[in-house]
């Protein structure tokens, strides 16, 4: 069992994402860890986050939550799979394929948000996993993606 | 014919956007125009928005910016269809039911950014977009978007 995040444990390189990298400084960097077989994400965005009126939460954040929050239970579970001990350096890196988002209803600003990501199936290369977004319990929105493991140099 | 971007013509109330709100100073305030039929944006991305990798741009981003440019586009082009005249204040304004990304190849960061957005088909307040990024002529990612216009209050 590690404390460390899933995105702690990408090599140097694979750090500078917006979204995720420990490495970017302007970025969100966005922590994920297991909860049993669920990767698990909690963040308080930003108030300027907002969609078009003040008090919705911005789609576009959303798809990237998902985006880089998918990618990091992708790399974890493949990671699982091969039996690798998620630690700094340790995680493969994937690309995102394909995004798919559904908004449900409106997205408040000013609450944390959980993302909570379960992979649908590992094929070789390719991980399937689908994510949620909740506030306060209640599920806001619902995404899929597909992922491709970055080929080693 | 107006000189006026999308943007500048949604009403106060919904000008706030993080990707889009002529309102939201710590946004990207991107524009998007008519050329013909197609909805056009172009935005160079500061090169904070990498992904993993410091020279490629943020998924997430390229999401964002689809989401906005199309939700504008989908916004004139209702507008079009009811003989609305873009002005400030004048344009409906959209939410995003669902976005679908294809992520065909990298996008280099440092690049400046071209959307296309084109309106599949108009159904009542549904509206479905398709969209590209392209850098140097070269179509990066695809999308496609169901956008669905809010209600007059």
């Amino acid at each position: 069992m590690s404390d460390l995040a899933f995105q702690d444990c990408y090599p140097d390189d694979y750090s500078h994402c917006y979204g995720c990298g420990r490495l970017n400084v302007q970025g969100h960097q966005i922590k994920s860890f297991w909860d049993g077989d669920e990767g698990v994400c909690r963040i308080l965005p930003r108030s300027c986050y907002s969609g078009g009126m003040k008090d919705i939460l911005y789609g576009g954040l959303i798809a990237s939550l998902m985006d880089c929050h998918g990618a990091g239970t992708a790399a974890a579970a493949k990671a699982r799979e091969l039996g690798i001990e998620v630690k700094p350096g340790a995680l493969p890196r994937f690309v995102t394929a394909s995004l798919k988002v559904d908004y449900r209803s409106p997205t408040p600003v000013g609450k944390e948000v959980e993302l909570r990501a379960k992979v649908i199936d590992i094929e070789g290369r390719k991980v399937r996993v689908s994510v949620t977004l909740a506030t306060d319990g209640t599920v806001r929105a619902q995404g899929e993606l597909l992922m491709i493991q970055l080929k080693e140099e």
